[in-house]
């Protein structure tokens, strides 16, 4: 029997076509990890594109699909057919192209938000717990090594018991929209048709509820939200701030935002407890500032002996020699291949045992976005969570 | 007659006996200054260490005060009096202390805050202004070089209009409360018979909200604070998440925090308005990170030819020198004698050209105490400003 | 006629079986480039490593060799040959591998150092441009998009002359050989059979001298160089200090270490000219720091407006998602491709056009280690170059 | 009997009218210590600054001198004399002024260098021996906290036996010069009949020399030079890069600049040991890196518990508000005052357990500056020292 264990893991991609950003971005990932091979796609709903990018990647053209759903059938019934698929479309088709995968029987991983509404998502999370299908949401910055060792150094005790989280997410790429007229920005995000009823918080926002929840175990009790919508006719948020009271007491302030001069693509976490703190910066992420009480600030480096086997694990590099975002894809999909296998092969432990955020973390994701929708558009109150 | 143009001015202290630390730190920086001459004091409650203190600076025995009513009383009568007084006593003494200085006809400064209530700090506000007295506030701060620079640049539109603004001043010193029991922590800080009904956003939280306020001119029009209480048997804030809204519609979000593992006293203050960002860092305040909308971030430095003249006035030493805390404070006291000295000679101008903080000032960061109390009490709710 | 364009470039490799570093890190960064295929390898000297990491590769066993010698020339004889090899063995077969793959035909993109005596490496460069071959030597870091700015600018005269540069590359994973005894390091780099005349200068002073002429050009006149052995009974230096004066009249200094503690790999250049200064790290290398004579230091960011066309060709993700060292060889490659693809269409400009480091650098890399060897041993001599 | 126990120290100084720079810093800083009172002072050679700086400072017509010579010799009549001079002048008066004051009696402390050659030095360190008399010599960044600290953890052996110093000070504040005309640039420090036959080395490469020499005890056995005088028409060096071989077999490397764009004032120490390493920057002179071997780096701060108590004594404010410039200078002359009534009360302990710098390191830095141009002027060859 075929147990996945010592061959490449084949893979179909929906997304990442020319000119796409995530999609390439995801493609490019699986290539570095050296255990997947591409074997269909659905890059674009352009016709040319869709067929000179499978052309150009080695693809045979029966495999090259117009259609999400028609690829899903169609592969579905080969022998050789893709062990798992991958979604990387705007966030207006997640929904309907996991479904179609998972319907025709196919493991998923699926960029966030897994949907546009939380009934969506929970409709997915439904269909692959009775299917016992992984689905996976690609939520990368959890897939960073010092993401991990934050996790299990907060695990462990190390900083005590949490007391307060920031976590803030800063860009600037849409700040021209902050001065009123649109100035010709074109992008599906601002787009409420596309990108659903938020943009910042749905875009970013929800990275930081998804690395806090992953890095901590913390439950959002409530939470109140600030959502802003600068510069004249701007239809979705692109800024917000929000605050959160935790079930354990802690308080948390997250702040994301697409209109900070002079930020890149900031996610950072502060995490506090009464023993210690934890600080992560993507942009940084090769690097963990750990604190215990009383002591001086460490900087923690990817690769050193002192980082924990369970991140350590994911390490492909020394230190001082960057991962970067590709990386972080690496070891998400890494994870995902090790669940795979070990389901294959009637080994499978608990999803939480895992490295990558899974369906769960996809709902609570979208939930995440409508509490927030919910709370400003009633005047900015405190919502139930 | 004595316009005060060619001599050091005189000024009388109440506080900083041996062991205290604010009153210290004004009465080493008057020295820094180099244009104040300390003539009276009333050092400490404790008799011996008020006398011994008095001597070791050199003071006649008389003008040694065991109490701030007799000195500003007898003082007043003097021919050499003092041409202003300082106040530095504990909390639950400013304002006592500050009205019997100018209910004897003295200037004064006076640590932050002004008082415990609004309605006090209103009643001092009043005396001052019907006795044409000079009160400032010591919010020391904004007494930094480069915070004067983030205002001249604001001020000249150089980040266009604001529309968030994240204000944040993290400490540890209290992080023992956060265990539990109290370990012994002694300080009249956390006593709301001393410090008033905050702790946390009375010490540290106003220092946020006066940066902002004396930096971008914005006007809170509501708040909501989440104000914790970290540790069995904690009576007042140690923590405090506050979402702000001021009345040009920009957001504002502030935390503060006397349990944050890790940080010694980094009040950081972030500004982003429609045309770029300014950022300023207290424990760096040699520096301000300016950057304008599609530019890379720039590092000032005090002391360089682009500072404006504004500011460089206060530089008294070159770039790459570090200018610190006490200095912080040179510049509040040199730009209050030159008020003084003005005022003497008949051509003050409107105080909102000087650069010390006025009662107004001191009288906005009383309200803002109590305004997030009133939010915290209720519920979190938004209160209005 | 096969002129390359449309598909990817077929490769063979020397090195990488399980357990290697840096013939692994060629082969992920291949497989992350889109335009490579792996066709044929010779993994390890271990049989079964050998055999095993072709396996897992998808290699047909045929085309996995015990011998680099026999690859070549069998390789040389199919029609599906290679389109061109890659050499990541120790040190001390570069030279022979090269020369192999050479007289069989191949361009070869070998890893520093090419060779372990000038005079071989000159034989190769002779071999390569008598049968107009392209001969690589992945020099990675100046494969980072933010080292090609740096060239760019520097170019283009933004800093002006060139008077200093600073240079340094601590590192401290031989600090245990400080301390004495041998501590048990098993490591080829420390021993001369293997690594050659040099450790430190040999595996990271080169990349100093690499990254340092290729963004500015300056040719080295003279030099003198101590090199440390610390540690009783170490045979190899590992840690240098160099001055360098170079022909323009500027001068350098360099510094590298392998027990320099708390370093990674901190490769970081300084280059200051007389109209400004550039500064480049490579643990941070999505950054640069540009400094105009007059204005305030800026951080430019990978992937932003203002890089120039050249460097910006090879961003592949924007500013602010971290490219790491598997991306840097992704660029050297991607370069590399370029030129194969232009000679075989026998459109090829002149090498020093293209971005990827040739025979010449590698040249002189070895040179230069030969260089410091040589002021070293004679008492610390300034050595003409 | 007057043992100085009980009261203020009375100085007089030389240097410090309007526009000055070093002089009004020491006057600035002895009366922010609390514990110095200004009695006369010759503070310039202009007759109208002089007359106008001591009327505004407040002292007695008959105490400004228009020579140092006479106040040295008039002010050791009074019985109120000075308990000690401070010699603030140009380089050129250095060695005259200070002679005067100790053949006068008089206890000094001098700005570096102590005079323009070897001789001059040791004929000072020579009289003040004689004479008993304190000749201590303001190396201001040895007065911070945390570089007393760095001195006390490499004393007790917490980084082990030094292997390497890397010690750089770069500025910018002459890079006019490296253009080619003089522009303008009106100072004594690039005219060698005032600065002495160095100007880089001698106002700034001596401080690198002399923090390192305090900091680690280490003595230089041989250098080797290079000193650039960039720009046309340039007589003294404004860059340099010095080899250093201390005597235990250690390895330096300094690089000191006047014309490095972007760069302040950063003096910046590197310490590499074979258990650790520590690292201090001026421009941040209230933290210290700390590495042990194996662990990350830590950053340490001043003020904090954990800090050590010798350099604890001099922490006046808490940590996270930052000491500055005029922070060091105080260190320095408490030091010193300690030292004074340690002698005038017969309790004086051997020199080197005081935090000031004394004739010795005076001596040292003068010889550091000769050997460097001896080197230099030979063709950068190594000299001994």
């Amino acid at each position: 029997m075929d147990n996945l264990q010592n061959r490449k893991l084949r893979y179909g991609i929906v997304g990442g076509g020319a000119g796409a950003f995530i999609g390439v971005v995801h493609r490019h990932a699986l290539a570095l990890a050296g255990q997947f091979e591409l074997v269909c796609g659905c890059f674009s709903r352009d016709e040319e594109n869709n067929a000179s990018t499978g052309g150009s990647l080695g693809l045979d053209d029966a495999r090259v699909y117009a259609d999400f759903t028609q690829m899903a059938q169609t592969e579905a019934l080969r022998e050789d057919k893709p062990d798992f698929m991958v979604c990387t479309t705007r966030n207006d088709y997640h929904y309907a192209c996991c479904k179609a995968f998972l319907e025709a029987g196919f493991h998923v991983m699926c960029e966030k938000p897994l949907s546009q509404t939380q009934a969506q998502a929970e409709e997915l999370q439904r269909i692959a717990h009775v299917k016992g299908l992984l689905l996976g949401v690609s939520y990368v910055y959890s897939g960073h090594v010092m993401a991990m060792e934050a996790r299990s150094l907060i695990r462990a005790g190390e900083i005590g018991e949490i007391m307060m989280v920031m976590g803030e997410y800063p860009q600037d790429w849409l700040i021209e929209m902050a001065e009123g007229a649109n100035h010709g920005i074109s992008t599906w995000r601002i787009d409420p048709q596309i990108a659903g009823r938020s943009n910042c918080v749905g875009d970013i926002g929800t990275h930081i509820e998804h690395s806090i929840s992953f890095m901590t175990g913390l439950r959002i009790e409530k939470l109140c939200a600030v959502m802003d919508k600068f510069g004249a006719g701007t239809a979705l948020d692109n800024n917000a701030a929000i605050l959160i009271k935790y079930s354990n007491g802690a308080t948390g302030s997250y702040w994301c935002s697409q209109v900070a001069a002079g930020y890149d693509n900031a996610l950072k976490l502060r995490i506090f407890g009464t023993a210690g703190a934890i600080e992560f910066d993507q942009e940084k992420s090769n690097y963990l500032t750990v604190v215990r009480k009383g002591g001086a600030p460490q900087l923690w480096s990817r690769g050193r002996g002192y980082i924990g086997d369970a991140a350590a694990a994911y390490s492909r590099i020394p230190a001082g020699h960057p991962e970067g975002y590709h990386n972080a894809f690496v070891n998400l999909y890494s994870s995902f291949a090790d669940a795979l296998r070990d389901l294959v092969s009637g080994r499978l432990r608990p999803l939480e045992q895992y490295d990558f955020p899974t369906v769960e973390a996809g709902v609570d994701g979208v939930r995440f976005v409508e509490k927030c929708l919910e709370s400003a558009a009633n005047g900015n109150i405190w919502v139930k969570y």
